[in-house]
């Protein structure tokens, strides 16, 4: 049976409840691993379940940072170096990654703590990270600030893209399911997918 | 093995491949009808690939629309009634959910033509769509324009959720699978899924 949640209820709700029920309900998301680097070399790795497509021409990626969160070292990082890399996230290195959502201090990398390997390319001064199957290197091209809850979406161009040559279709099409990329839903419940169907272009009857 | 496609690889791919490549490296995302009317109650159905978390406390979510394509009507819709529904697709409405990307008139309404049902409530004045199992009423908050590729970002406050009771569980989390909700990579290929785990809250050790 259906039941109802007015904006009224919403309001009053415990604060955890709220939290885990309005990030459940957006539905399934991407998860993914954003590596940074700062002035000093240090660098930085976090779990953002908020990447979304922008654009295919240019290639654009869009963030969502809230700018008083765990996240801020990741945030701080993309507007002062510009760059920062994106990385899918399997079975293999799930415990990993969300344990990088810790508060660490800023003295020590989530790469070293949570036991992940840095990776570089020619192409951006971020790290990958060298367990991932799927990871694109970025630059950070429009910085939005959303005035009603003050968080702040990051636009970034993909400058390269790494990935498995065999999961690419003739159409372009990238088989994530066949390097077990994982999807989320809420804050911390992580799932594999199984392909239901593609379906061809829709056109008018 | 890794291969590597670079900024001058991607400038130089045929579109139908670069936009299917793009639209897939993304990672999961989730796939919603969005539900609008015009000021002449016309009803407006459209699939959109692009439904983001922006906050929980206003609970508020971002949806990403292209003014040039068969968004344009939802688009339009939002901007002159504010209103507006987003519905999770699962595999029995899923055929009819894809077909609301085709190009209908404008006087032809993807609910007529796609054979999904209107329902009303007396939150919103944009209309649900019945057969889904979680919708959510919204009322426009910010509208933002991507300077870089002219998209629009949508931004809007959750008046009214609904859904079935028995996938909340006590700590606010909504348990999609159970009511076989359905994600998406690319353009066209759908997914269920089945879940890996849910992780405590990570601390540093």
């Amino acid at each position: 049976m259906l039941i109802s949640y007015l904006k009224s209820d919403i309001e009053v709700m415990e604060q955890r409840f709220r939290t885990n029920l309005i990030n459940s309900i957006a539905g399934f998301k991407s998860t993914n691993l954003i590596g940074t680097i700062n002035h000093e070399r240090k660098t930085n790795l976090a779990i953002f379940n908020s990447v979304f497509h922008v654009g295919a021409h240019p290639p654009l990626l869009g963030i969502v940072c809230r700018p008083h969160e765990v996240e801020r070292h990741t945030l701080e990082n993309i507007l002062s170096e510009k760059h920062y890399t994106i990385n899918h996230i399997h079975p293999n290195i799930l415990t990993a990654s969300h344990q990088t959502s810790a508060r660490y201090p800023r003295d020590i990398s989530e790469f070293d703590a949570c036991a992940l390997t840095e990776q570089y390319s020619n192409t951006v001064k971020a790290p990958y990270v060298k367990e991932s199957r799927v990871k694109m290197g970025l630059e950070l091209r429009e910085k939005i600030d959303v005035r009603i809850n003050g968080t702040v979406i990051i636009i970034g161009e993909i400058l390269e893209i790494m990935l498995e040559q065999n999961i690419i279709h003739k159409d372009g099409f990238a088989e994530l399911e066949a390097v077990e990329t994982i999807t989320v839903c809420g804050l911390d419940a992580y799932y594999k997918t199984s392909l239901l169907s593609r379906l061809p272009y829709a056109k008018a009857k």
